[in-house]
């Protein structure tokens, strides 16, 4: 999940720059081309930092998805919504933007790779597990608030959660990996799925089931 | 996509012994850790053939997924099921099955892994997007079928499609790459968005708009 503000500002300190550098990088080689040298290329400051400081690659990229899920935490739309149901559909919107300029594609494709080394390495695995109950707990919130306020119907709202979450994934998944777009049309079947299964009908919006 | 009798039969040739190594290599050792010399450990014939048939693992693994993509089309559920939404909830059954055994699973995983290799390998990428094409024409005709008959409403076919393949895509990536088990809730809530959003209100079934 997550088109979001990545790096737009002037890096704060050296651990930023070096999330920088390793951003641009994957971004330019993908993970698969991806080494130490590479982010070095990048990086502004003395290389021998970087070398130092990390034992390879992947705890390096370990270290750089930690920081990123929380700035994309940080972005996720909020409770600015008035309406449960504008918020949710505010998160898919966000979740599946169909202007992604070529940076933010290539990384979202070189997201789709590093998760795949969740397959066979557990610190990649426990990561995307965290990352996962984070912004499916998130999802789960919202349609749950809807259920409160009546705006939902009384659905299981981790149920509702998981499978949107799901979609969210393979949509970006397929992105990455075919040659075909589908994002816009998984997004506004995702608001379909929002208006048939979780609005509640008008005249019950009182007292649902 | 896909759960399927893989091989539980005897190889007829060569061909399908090779086919059959790789499938098991793959699922002990996964993409990061294959190689031809693990794929020649599970081949019972001369090691030599498939250093000669093959320049690299991509090149065995490329083959290899052509085959199973011919395997996978056969064993989707077909047009046995008297009703449009009997057949679309067998396929939703087939794609996300909660009763893997380790091995089914292990494949799963390793097809994540294959799939991400797309993401910066063009043959890989013209693979998957062929698969893909493939099983969203297979939903859409699914999802069409049931608006001729009058069972589904008037929705896009091809839309519900790509929602429909991004759930299952995203189910797979996510039980591939976490430790936490979602198959079942996504295929739940898919049957609850076929039920909410394509399912005709019996009193209309005759005419749809």
């Amino acid at each position: 999940m997550g088109s979001t503000s990545l790096f737009e500002d002037e890096p704060d300190g050296t651990q930023e720059a070096i999330m920088q550098a390793t951003y641009r990088a994957l971004c330019e080689h993908g993970y698969a081309g991806l080494t130490i040298q590479r982010i070095g290329d990048e990086f502004p400051k003395s290389k021998s930092l970087l070398y130092h400081h990390y034992d390879g690659k992947d705890a390096l990229l370990l270290e750089f998805l930690s920081f990123m899920l929380e700035r994309f935490e940080a972005t996720i739309p909020d409770r600015e919504h008035d309406d449960a149901r504008d918020h949710l559909e505010a998160i898919l919107d966000h979740a599946l933007p169909t202007d992604l300029d070529s940076e933010r594609a290539e990384f979202r494709a070189a997201m789709v790779e590093l998760r795949a080394q969740a397959a066979t390495d557990e610190a990649y695995r426990e990561h995307f597990s965290r990352n996962d109950r984070f912004f499916r707990r998130r999802l789960a919130a919202v349609v749950r608030r809807g259920i409160e306020e009546g705006v939902f119907r009384d659905v299981d709202p981790e149920r509702a959660a998981a499978m949107m979450l799901s979609a969210i994934h393979g949509a970006m998944q397929e992105e990455a990996t075919t040659d075909t777009e589908r994002t816009a049309a998984v997004r506004n079947e995702l608001r379909a799925y929002v208006e048939s299964r979780l609005v509640a009908p008008d005249d019950e919006s009182e007292a649902i089931e």
